[in-house]
């Protein structure tokens, strides 16, 4: 089967993001990249291309340009990443989606709700798929904790605790990555909320099968002169019943990376930790806890079918964010088929709820952490 | 040095938390217990305390009795440990200071803040000793984590998250223990918020230093027909600007006694969980993370004082516990000789911080989870 | 139910096991230490003794002079716990085992071969009970292990992996408890394989059930000087087929007390470590792997038989020393009336097993690591 | 810079370690496979290789056609990756160095110590490359662990405890995959000793940078009718004066993949495994535990240079298999500018060292765990 052919607005020099997503077009071989507008500018974005192997004609100065050179070129691009800060995910996206290019793109959906309306509407009217990274939802373990919620194993949810912490925004040292993801015009409303919260929302309710209803959320911003907030305490009551906590800070000293989620119900409780992915606890009411492990005895099928390689192999980050890649190729092969093909990939539904999410937070915040809907 | 006479009020044949009072009051030898009103009626009362050793004699049908017939012997009890169910703890430990027998009595103080008002006013015109079991403040790693936050390792506190997890309430099948734990009238407001919420508060106060401001609490009874809460999510704001959460849950299946307590600074974190209570995470920031483990190399004076072993030889819950009782001890005697050894023991101050601690999450949740002062 | 009356030999001042031994004696309320011969010479035994509040004419200056006068008394100690190093235990325990007076002794039996024969001469004959401390197989889940193994969870063992790894002796500055330790007059043959591969041994052998055949060791002494072995490698094959290892070292840096233990059969494996001793893995061949928990689901009856508190309350070193102490005192009152309750207490015979493992091993060693019959 | 061309010996359909090549190969993007004989009929190999997109005159039926026809090809492969059972390693290694084209191989180096000999004769005479995937070498805190050693941080070492444990032969229902591992005929001399001792003994080795001078080796084979070891117990003298134990076992039940190292000096210890990769502790003596974390504060150059992604994304078996790949790339570049950059990437040296320890393994245990040199 021939690779699908790639380009990628965003995702140039020091990019963190971008490099990711170019291992996990790789990984399964899956994508050929062969156009980018890596960079702002067009100097940068030539020169970050050909440092990746692209032909020099198809480094772009800017998206607007790539997007109709790609559409003209009977060889053009099939999909497009768009890697870039949130307050260009949108503009970029139409530019794609209206010339029926299929968009991968990183989350959040867009730096303001006005941009998600608009980016909603032209993704209704294209027959171009857009699938948004919601990168955490490609572990085999978080695939199979949904999976036993699904069918009962866990009884009815009664609580969701969910956390998202780091540390590389404790003090104004940051770097490349923390000047936009700090600025309000080009991270959106969100600071730790947007860049973070929104994962953590996204993964309790993916597992759970559950939406937010309503969300008290107490936003703070520790570091002084930081323009967004750093730390969020959020509660939070699901549809029918069930009751939550979030708790979302990139000012927690010593924490890297740390994405947990912990699901009580009725008959059992599931717990998953990001930094040691291959682990999920189950721990059925009355009986001894069990360690489910990625590949091991135990796996589910829904689990095993992102899974490479045998159980204690360690699989991480890169594994399943491919695993969102390769979910979309098969997807845009399918609707290159005429079908459809988006199963559990994350698009402009789960981004438009991770934009609510933000927003409600923000709001309620404002409003001394008055219950806010979504 | 001779050994204090105690007696007991509570804690006969099946009761948890009297068991576990004997256990710390003999792990080092400073007492003797020679005197029991043990259960509710006199006959158990009897038997239990023959089964314990104390002579018939000393085996009362209540606090009352037992109160004036120790306070008229020349060998009376010194000090009277109260484990009984919340409401009674008032009326029985104003029976003994009254006729000066120090009290050592589990938390919460009371059931009802009536009562607690009524002890304190007790409590100040007695000159003896009221000490309250918040006995996890008796962990050495949390001594030595205060220590370290009172010194300055951290900085400026800037978030805690603190949580107290179990699930033996997960259905209506707890036993004699959850009988009264769910029943207003004998255990007070507070269902999992008084019975360890109140702990966690407790422990967050005790290691940090601060006190919280307000609160916002959403509380849930989960399990049908139970008449106290069972699960409480809570936002804090502490004095000073830190921020935090509680969450307390006696229905978080496959959680045994899962007291955890994170704190973060500007320039680093600490993290304690009681379930592995010889080990304590340090992160400062930027330097790679510390395990100090109890005995072992960076456990500091504070720690040391209240360990009996060297590093890699666990100590646990009634080692901790007990370290309430040794310091109670010392505060006894140290009263005997007309000086003060309080030290860091837990007394009226915490015991009402912790019932107003109840309070304000019961009248928060009943206005849906507004921010209310403690 | 009176307690038992109790002396000690050996214990004093700045002694790290005495200390622990009157620990484990307090904390079930059993005995009563009545009676002391604590130091090496009569006045510091005089002064530890009063510090530990024996009268004064029960603190004597030799154990000789105490068991005969204590054998004398009409309320004479019952019994008497050896703590002192290893070379007097014989001597000592002769003493009062042929005054009818029962023994608690400290491990290994003897410091050497000879007086270990002599010694097992002396308890045979004697109506006087011989306990031995090997404490670590007080651990509720240690007990838990036992039973899985017996009843045949594990299928037929086929490889046993036992380690015990410290550092206090990886440099020449481990104070008091050095010095004796590492001298070969007071400590015995064995340095690291004495002190402590004696207790892997001993805790292999006491799960298992299974005895150690041959075995094949290497021993070092890595620090300068040092006349002890402070390291130990050792192959095992025991009888009936199984294999294993044990390593014992006091040098290796960064272990406090890492004494672990994992067993393989042909349909499961567990594993246990005594620094987090409530938990025990359990691994059945095919399935999910199984946490067991002190007190939790899943815990057997002989685990909580010697359990205190519910799951998720941690208990230790102490509480599992205790429970030696709680069963010897069984057994002695149960030899008062003429019956047998030694049940699973380490005696003679583990004593005995245990002078041969490090005999062994010290014959092994100096034979390049020949096999060699315990 | 364009992509190496790449070929494949082995790894058709239900290969496991093929698929990881072919993973590690593609991750950094710096090969191109382009031809193969991947199974042992040419209609399975053109089934395979049309499966993974090559085209079909560059699948073969044979290695030895495939090294002849890609030679002759102007742009035929300039690499080729041999993932084949362990007896066919030196033949098919031999087709391709002779026509200059270089070599990624699997370990063992061979199956036997005679094929050894001769495929060390090749690849002394070619000029092209030969590169063995003891992929645990690439991971990045293994880097780092070297790097510390090197340094002094750990002082002169003097204990090696290295285990390698699995389970997945723990009877005889392994599959492919064991069909071949436990025929000596196609896996060779040692079974669990060349499988994965073989990686244990390298892995210690290149941390350490010490050699192992004689062992004494226990093997055994658990499960009746196996033809080799599947367990063996290895004492180790490395030169220098250094001890150690390893044990590699697949019949541990419970066991997944789990091969972890720990080394302790004068000054101070490391402790690491597999399952975990992106965790190293270091434990200097005396001082507290730290847990160096990849991509964390404290980690090394040498590690960050083979780290991809940010503290807290966790690597995993596939980036340190594809941080071999990569050196390999830059390896093969160098050498076709004729320059010299094998740097750490095992080779011919670790290959033959590895055929000596599982030689040494199987001589010693003949001889009932006599010393045996390497």
């Amino acid at each position: 089967m021939a690779k699908i052919r790639l380009g990628m607005v965003g995702g140039g020099r020091d990019a963190f993001i971008g490099e990711v997503h170019r291992y996990a077009a790789r990984l399964d071989g899956e994508y050929d990249l062969v156009a980018g507008a890596l960079s702002s500018t067009p100097e940068k974005s030539r020169e970050s291309g050909l440092a990746l192997g692209l032909s020099e004609d198809r480094c772009y100065g800017s998206f607007e340009e790539m997007a109709e050179a790609e559409a003209a070129r009977p060889d053009g691009i099939e999909a497009v990443a768009i890697v870039t800060p949130n307050h260009v995910h949108g503009a970029a996206a139409e530019a794609f989606l209206k010339r029926g290019i299929h968009v991968i793109c990183d989350k959040p959906l867009t730096a303001t709700m006005e941009q998600a309306e608009q980016l909603a509407k032209v993704i209704r009217e294209s027959d171009a798929l857009f699938i948004l990274t919601h990168n955490y939802t490609g572990y085999p373990m978080i695939r199979q904790a949904r999976e036993m919620v699904a069918r009962g194993d866990l009884g009815a949810i009664r609580v969701v605790q969910v956390e998202y912490a780091q540390d590389w925004l404790a003090d104004d040292t940051g770097g490349k990555q923390a000047e936009w993801r700090t600025d309000p015009a080009r991270a959106g409303l969100g600071g730790s909320t947007g860049d973070i919260g929104s994962h953590a929302h996204n993964l309790a309710c993916f597992v759970t099968g559950l939406d937010v209803d309503t969300l008290a959320a107490d936003l703070q911003s520790f570091v002084p002169g930081r323009a967004v907030d750093d730390n969020a305490h959020v509660m939070l009551r699901f549809k029918g019943g069930a009751r939550g906590m979030l708790w979302c800070s990139q000012v927690a000293v010593g924490c890297e990376n740390a994405l947990t989620l912990r699901v009580y119900g009725e008959k059992g409780g599931l717990s998953w930790g990001q930094e040691e992915p291959n682990k999920l606890w189950f721990t059925p009411f009355g009986e001894p806890k069990r360690l489910l492990t990625r590949g091991g005895a135990g796996a589910l099928d829904v689990a095993n079918a992102v899974s490479r390689t045998p159980g204690g192999h360690p699989e991480g980050y890169l594994e399943a964010f491919a695993n969102i890649y390769t979910e979309a190729a098969a997807a845009i092969r399918a609707a290159q088929r005429g079908e459809d093909a988006m199963n559990l990939l994350p698009g402009l539904d789960a981004g438009l709820a991770g934009m609510n999410f933000i927003a409600a937070c923000a709001r309620s915040s404002t409003e001394d952490a008055a219950w806010t809907a979504l």
